[in-house]
């Protein structure tokens, strides 16, 4: 069982792009967004923060760097395209066995997320001056842990429903927004033995990553999100062929059949 | 709206191998298990079923016929990497408009299946003489309508948890197996606008499709995958820009920001 | 199987309280609020509408009345308090055996909808001049065919976040208010053989039962509700005791081991 | 927020009437049921454990007491309906509040269950010489943490589908029996801000609660169930009032409308 008294190994991945190209950006998060949320996670106990982008070889995603990875951030936007399957795939394996993903914002339209969740993960949007009201509906979920019953985000873009996204196995949080619309803009699932958040906020021209609420949210997630035990092979990767544990009827194609394990 | 007094337009897929390589398979399916299933929905009433096999061109389902189904049925076993990796997209698009999907069996490993629950889809497995009995465990729901509550296949493949699914929506039928063993076999899931069913039941060396209890749940799932609805651009195959209902707060930074639509 | 030709029963029960007391709402609703709703439900087609009141005798549902009833909407306010415990127990036992229920409003915190979700079904609450936009966020599902993607009531009270409720089964429409608050207004649960289906407007101060959208919600969640089955005896109402289906092994303390069935 | 680093405190409640009346119940738990659970417990880090039963006054569950208690375990049986509705009351409220419930065996038929789950609770049972095998069919949950992927108990007595509750939110183990049956042996829900996990095995005349796996399951689920935060007041009791975040519109019919709060 993995040591909960050992440190949460997290990687705070980030495309990147919109820090290089927009000097707005650069304004609001001078070390990137990945900076700005390491930077609020290494100010918590207990917890070990890297940072990769997509510009890194492998995007700073090898495997060494996942298989020591309990929680994986993920924020893209413009460059969803560029990263490649065979990341794509290593990830969400290591998903599979266990490894924890905070999915933010504009994430929900990453490679990874939609192959986790088998849908289109489409919603509506607006990028205006919109104030975005964020509600606990889940009060005893532990990643609203320390929060209000809601706060607030002065400006930010706005994602509407419907969110083509699977039923959450958890809803945690729900936003309003000024211009008329709401979205369940914190919600979980389980993917093989690996727990995904995925958590609204963050537009790269806000400087959503510097509020304390959100800061605590990712907190919260990270925890939340890292692996219960330690989970390598409980999952096999392939189907499994077994022997019976209890005296089977007796064969009547027994001539015919094919011994176990054929294929 | 759908109208519920047309026939549900039903097609049957299968990979149909097993039945052109073995003849034991050809000599319980001699229509092949496509043909098999096809022939007992036609039985049924308001049910317009056709079929498709793998090596039709484009596999059967071309964009018409895909655009012309409700509910797609599939059976694959052997062959799941023939299957072209732009059909599955097609027809995963499909589903996420709101076709009915039912997988059977072997197709826990299709591509179509992992790609909308986003998980392994391992499992255990044993080819021998166990008897399977299915439970239902929760008689309310239509897939289960007109079973008793329980019923067997004399001889059945084995499959085994833990079962890499997402936790379904749904659960219907429990398998309990002679050799110790217990599956989720009848699982619900929904998907972008379209509902899927799982069901664990029929190894090509069985006559698991001739079974009556069998067609019954395959005869229901067909009924309950049906969308509800004209489904048609509900839902937006890509993040949708939208104009604000009510008014928003004056605009900080108006000037230097781009306009609604940017991206 | 239930013939689904056949009309569907539905009784209306309303506590029809406010309607004598305030000359305001008799003036909205001058057959009262279960009169609005089954005019409404009486012009679809194949539902047979009845309707029953708190101050009747049994509060209107005999055990007759019940056992003739497929799907029940409930109205109540004021009076909760007023509502027997043993007519309560009834309609949970007939929900239980598939009768569907449909609570509106204020019977969040009704004895039924209490003792159905085992929850306090407390929330926030505003009665002053807050529209409502309600979002349908699962397009797709059946108590949303006909809608559109939302809809609004100019007037309505607020309810808001958290609802003490369990987790929906199925959510369909979440609700934003002027005031800033956001609501889960339309959410599904099982019990038993039963759906139950949670709408949140329709305070009696308003004309919300006379709004198309609302009738539309209503009409949809009571063919939604419609027991699929006849659901008689399949869920027995006591434990139940049974025979082994397969070869028990030998009893090591049979001597001393009482009888099956002995409690 | 709670602090994770203070002990949890657990009571282990039994009815505690077999041990008083059987001679061979009291062989396998001279100290009871509860005494062997808490006995177990107490041998784990991390936890105060105590114990209560129903013929102490108040049952042993004084508001004190209930509100000094992190996780609250349940054994009952025979005498379900000697444990009085007020105590039940107080139990379900804390629980609300966000203590942890753990329900063992017969405990399915309990008042405390039963009020939580909203329905019948009922299932099939056999006294007999059934094997039990308890498969884990989510390998990630904390309540399976450190467990094989099946275990077995050489005697117990069978519970068989359908299982009468709620679809669970989380499901951790299905059993197999040798008589041929499934059950849903591991469940978890939300109940307001509590957690509550049923766990099937444990009938009174087996020495099931003396075996190191299902010490480990109830271990587990202590630590699972614990309230996350501080969750005083989270939940407000009762419908709360509250003023409006955001202008509202003008209120065309102030001169009738009451006041807020009037109710």
């Amino acid at each position: 069982m993995t040591d909960h008294n050992s440190a949460i190994q997290v990687t705070v991945w980030n495309e990147n792009r919109h820090e290089k190209k927009n000097p707005k950006v650069a304004a609001i998060y001078p070390q990137g967004i990945h900076g700005a949320i390491a930077a609020a996670l290494s100010a918590e106990s207990g917890l070990a923060v890297r940072t990769a982008t997509l510009d890194e070889p492998e995007h700073g995603l090898t495997q060494a760097v996942l298989d020591g990875t309990d929680v994986l951030i993920w924020w893209g936007h413009m460059a969803h395209h560029d990263v490649r399957d065979e990341i794509v795939e290593r990830v969400k394996k290591r998903v599979h066995a266990g490894m924890g993903l905070i999915v933010l914002h504009s994430g929900h339209y990453s490679k990874i997320f939609k192959a986790l969740m088998g849908t289109a993960c489409s919603l509506k949007w607006r990028e205006s001056t919109d104030k975005e009201r964020l509600w606990v509906v889940n009060p005893a979920h532990p990643v609203a842990a320390g929060l209000p019953g809601h706060f607030e985000l002065p400006f930010e873009e706005m994602y509407g429903e419907p969110f083509a996204i699977p039923a959450p196995d958890e809803l945690v949080f729900i936003s309003w927004f000024t211009g008329g619309e709401v979205f369940r803009s914190g919600a979980a699932w389980q993917r093989g033995c690996g727990r995904v958040f995925y958590f609204r906020p963050g537009h790269e021209t806000y400087p959503t990553y510097h509020d304390a609420n959100i800061q605590r949210v990712i907190a919260n997630a990270v925890r939340w999100a890292r692996p219960a035990a330690n989970l390598a092979d409980i999952h096999p990767p392939r189907p499994e062929a077994c022997a019976p544990l209890e005296p089977l009827p007796p064969d009547p194609g027994a001539a015919e059949r094919p011994a176990i394990g054929h294929r």
